[in-house]
């Protein structure tokens, strides 16, 4: 039975062109090294990261706000709506063994917190400048530095 | 992109040889169908369920109480680990679109219970027999049951 | 410093009038004996359980489904917004050192399996008939009943 | 009815002397004014926060991680035992009508993201520099900051 393994990939509901080419690329990358993506479920960087993923034949996750699962965007094939508003940025960020941000705003952020607190890699595509968080100067080198944190 | 829906399957960490049958027929009957199965990702009931939709070729999700996601039994492929508590069982019976019981304690009860409050249809496999749960006779009728509400 | 122990009351956010007597005075009688009261924090049940404590001078504490404070019934004193939806209801059955139950339909039983399961005296005035909750007769023997658990 | 108005004090589990000193001023102060602290209920700035306040004759709310109400520091008049881990980190920074950040780490700027995603004010004493937030030299302007962004 395959436990497939989970990144988050955080970031705005709204984002740049740049940011979702980011996203996309990210989503791809991690498909093809046979991880799920997990985000919030939503637009922006969340539906760019799922496209990439989907398109790669990767699974993709999406962890709504919201108690309706069609909220989801249309790349998420296992949408759980919680209810539980943006406390679910805690369950999202708990899901990956990683975190890799493409820009956001405080939502991310609180994202990116909770998992450096719990000890997990976070890599930022043009996110937050923290001194826990790898500034990756591309989506492959944010995918690595996630991962090689990993244990197989 | 196929959005895939679950059905969440609930009921207790342990269970009687009877209940691990039921759950596993329900599970596989559900993955024929083309549905996941969600569940609380733990022992009983929750493995037998995955244990016979994996086995059928179908997703299965386990939204874990814990933050560890080794936590989950070796069923489920996509391991959601909350770090909530029981808390986490609001999650369980929101992500589905209709809930099945199989046997099951208080906790089983407070999924049952939120998941009718919301308007979702439960079935019952010598479960809790309240008015507006189903009592089924058999694995198919309760996935025919909570099946027959979902709006394709 | 004194810290106020809590007893959780649970019920309708719509009640009758004699559900509403019940709370109230349910309320009254654990302020008079120096317990605070907390609620989901909305009207009905709550509502009623909120102006019996205060009018008595005692604490009530609203747990609210939403993000606005204003949510509240006018007799809670704490209202915490909690934006969690019907997943509050864990903390409501949580945050009680026992549970008294005033009619009640799902949301109310699922507060009241939670609470059992997490070993809490449970008393019920005309509310769900399970083996483990206290079918109390008065108000007086529901906080008789739920506070002879707690250790003091 | 008086209903208290709740302003969240925020910061580590264990803190320097100077971040106690500060976090008590702040409870004192917040006591003074007719507000409530809340606080994750914890040790370091959180019980000094709740002693200040308390002492001052202030009301205390400690919405803690676990599930055990005798977890929050002894200055902690009503404890909420969430069981939701650091999730209840939403609930803090959601439950007061803004927040003063007095150090903390990265459990702290969990607090402090998610509150400027909702629109409080939050006001930093030797904490994370943010643009949104208010770099205050002392307590009393810690105080006065977040205050007068409250609608009377």
């Amino acid at each position: 039975m395959n436990k497939i393994r989970l990144v988050a990939v955080v970031g705005g509901a709204e984002c740049s062109e740049q940011e979702a080419v980011w996203a996309e690329e990210v989503g791809r990358l991690l498909a093809e090294l046979g991880y799920g993506v997990v985000c919030g479920g939503r637009g922006g960087v969340m539906a760019a990261a799922c496209r990439g993923a989907a398109n790669a034949g990767g699974l993709t996750v999406g962890i709504l706000p919201g108690d309706n699962p069609d909220e989801a965007n249309e790349w998420v094939q296992v949408a759980i709506a919680t209810g539980l508003g943006e406390a679910r940025n805690a369950i999202v960020a708990r899901a990956g063994v990683g975190v890799i941000a493409v820009g956001g705003e405080y939502g991310t952020l609180s994202e990116i917190a909770l998992a450096l607190k719990w000890g997990k890699r976070v890599a930022g595509l043009g996110s937050w400048p923290l001194p826990d968080v790898f500034a990756a100067e591309s989506p492959a080198e944010a995918v690595r530095y996630v991962l090689s944190g990993v244990d197989l």
